[in-house]
């Protein structure tokens, strides 16, 4: 497919007008001023259309929208044990698929070419994931709550082994497994070593949450000697493997240390921690630290939604608001948050940038729109006035996945269909 | 026009399935769960459609996103000193014109209905206003650093009379002239006190920015003996009349008993305040205290857009994040602030909510797409789930002015051709 006449966020994330960009395969063979040569495939339009390298969402629990807005009001406690764990108890694999496929249809009509998640039943997920052509790091987070119970006892250990089955298997590299700790306060020390040492001898990525809200933190400073969650995992040796460590929100002192020599990704997650009045993460900080932030929506029940390019813009500018700063987080480091740093956590060399060798993992917008004129300046009309409706166009690995509302993958009146009707069931069986 | 067989969110702010909802002329005639009687009009069928009372933005620059992106990542002060008022002084009342149909054609697109607006060029604004059909409480702020300069003197008594005038002979109410003072900062006590005073002789309202910035909250205090804006605003009168106060991000002390006393309507800023790095308003604060707040996008130039959906989503999950509060402003305190306290504050009676005499203002939501599936809340769906793009009508007293992504009262085409083209004039000339 060769692009055309088309406005590009570029390798540094700059805006260049009248590109041609050309896609082989699952690659990107050319971008130019001038039509390459060797091109014989369809020509997009790219009048008043900006190609953006597509987002990574590096904190999800895909299947989750099938709760959006079930327990309005309630704080992450309260809002877990009361709501969400019942209902979720009462789900099948076959409703994680359906959830997933719901969850999965948002992300690529937001932008989004991959995200990184935690959640249960791997192959339920692992179906939705490879039809749907997105990709994704997979993770079923251990919770453990039987000091006698081993890793290897443990149902996340089962799932793991599911993902790195399938990866060796599969035709293609779109799903990676990574081993996953629900976080600090569902675990216990021997269980939490054993994961450590598997995922360092497996070679594998973690994903975890981190100090999310402050009655975690604190609660874990009282029970580990004053050790915050960053500083008790890092002593439990996990953060021995990159690591993707969701919200931040009360990291203090030496964690920002700990997590920038330890190379973790922070991923911001912006409307949950703000929807669930759990704060805001200290991302200044974190940049001034030198520490990899990246960005994701968390589950579409505290989010509500997954709008990616919704998120993108509320890190951006919660930030500069706080701070009290609007030139921290110019478009340019936005840009990297949403891609580049991501797709590095994500362990996925040749993505997250428009650059000629690399994966094409491409999103159309449409810049034809009363919102998105005029254009003073293309990286802010994309990040701060650009609506997820403006995107026409999503490619993973060189397939168009969506394209103009359509869903090439995937059948979107089946999901709905499906989701309404296991929302229905479960809420009378919750009666 | 009769909505069957629909969603509504009624006068109490709570969903109700399955209504019927009658508009003749100007005004709602009807509201139930049987068909009425005496309907040949129209029938617009509700099937997973929400009505929703259209918003009210209570604080604009309307033609401002002629400026959309121009000078990004500034402060407040650097950023109009350096881009703003030089690009706005090169602008005629015809670019004004085109610039708020522009800002219009967002504001309907977004499901809102009305507008408080503060610019200069009143003719072009007011025919802008009148021909899209939309409504507006239209403003041109005082600024005056001649202290000899009385307000008869000043351009904002001519354009005050000039729609004072309108509003007199105009065969609709829709548009109502208000009295307005940029800021503390940019007036003197004398044109002040003379403001005030005309408009209580001409039991005018008053739409004012308040402590927006620090900066211009403590350079208040050192020029006035520590008085804070609020304070030497009501010293000199202003708020005799019902007033509309922008920002108020730095109110402090005393400054939030003399709002609730004297019956000012805040409105909440919260995209432009967050862009600027001017920070976040105490809202919580603001509703112990039993201020009315409103919301608004202000201009497109810092927010960057005019998506009212999107602004009312931010006011509410930021002010849950920054007070660690997920109950605080349940979903009909939100859809208040959006609509009532807004209709209200403009002075508008039958307006605001969806009520029987009420006047027709309403906006219909498509919940038929992924991100609004399943239906857990309604009105949680609609502030944290939707995008302004789920916006399929917009109806102001009565009439249609947006149906399926088309204006029927705005050459949408014309308009962006018209901003494209000021915006390349303007930077040709700021070369």
């Amino acid at each position: 497919m060769l692009f055309k006449n088309i406005t590009i966020i570029d390798e540094n994330y700059q805006a260049q007008t009248n590109m041609y960009v050309l896609v082989k395969g699952e690659k990107i063979t050319y971008i130019g001023k001038e039509t390459p040569k060797d091109y014989s495939f369809e020509v997009y339009d790219g009048e008043n259309k900006v190609l953006v390298p597509g987002f990574f969402n590096l904190h999800c629990h895909i299947p989750m929208g099938l709760m959006r807005g079930y327990g309005e009001g309630l704080p992450l406690d309260r809002w877990l044990h009361e709501k969400i764990f019942p209902f979720e108890a009462l789900m099948p694999a076959e409703d994680m698929y359906w959830g997933s496929l719901l969850g999965i249809s948002e992300l690529l009509a937001s932008g989004a070419v991959s995200f990184t998640d935690m959640y249960m039943k791997m192959d339920a997920i692992v179906k939705a994931v490879s039809e749907s052509g997105i990709k994704a790091n997979l993770s079923d987070g251990l919770t453990s709550f039987n000091p006698a119970e081993g890793f290897a006892e443990n149902s996340s250990y089962k799932s793991l082994n599911y993902l790195m089955d399938y990866q060796r298997s599969a035709t293609h590299d779109r799903i990676i497994g990574d081993a996953s700790l629900h976080g600090e306060y569902t675990s216990h020390e021997k269980v939490v070593r054993e994961v450590a040492e598997y995922a360092k001898a497996n070679e594998l990525r973690m994903h975890l949450h981190l100090s999310e809200t402050k009655k975690e933190h604190e609660e874990c400073k009282a029970r580990h000697n004053g050790m915050t969650p960053a500083q008790w995992f890092n002593h439990c040796n996990v953060f021995d493997v990159p690591t993707t460590a969701a919200h931040c929100v009360h990291i203090e002192g030496a964690d920002f240390d700990i997590l920038a020599s330890k190379g973790v990704t922070v991923c911001n997650n912006p409307s949950s921690n703000l929807k669930l009045g759990s704060g805001i993460a200290p991302v200044k900080a974190m940049f001034e630290k030198g520490i990899s932030v990246a960005v994701g929506t968390d589950g579409a029940s505290s989010n509500n939604n997954l709008n990616m390019l919704e998120e993108i813009n509320l890190a951006a500018i919660l930030q500069k608001g706080v701070n009290n700063d609007p030139d921290f987080l110019k478009t340019d480091e936005v840009l990297r948050m949403a891609t580049i740093n991501g797709a590095k956590a994500q362990g996925r060399a040749n993505c997250g940038a428009i650059k000629v060798g690399n994966r094409a993992d491409l999103v159309v917008y449409d810049f034809d729109k009363a919102h998105l004129t005029p254009v003073h300046d293309v990286a802010a009309n994309l990040l701060y006035s650009a609506q997820a409706s403006d995107v026409v166009l999503t490619m993973v690995d060189g397939k168009i996945l969506y394209k103009n509302g359509e869903y090439l993958t995937i059948d979107i009146e089946k999901v709905k269909y499906n989701s309404n009707r296991i929302c229905k069931e479960k809420l009378e069986q919750l009666k």
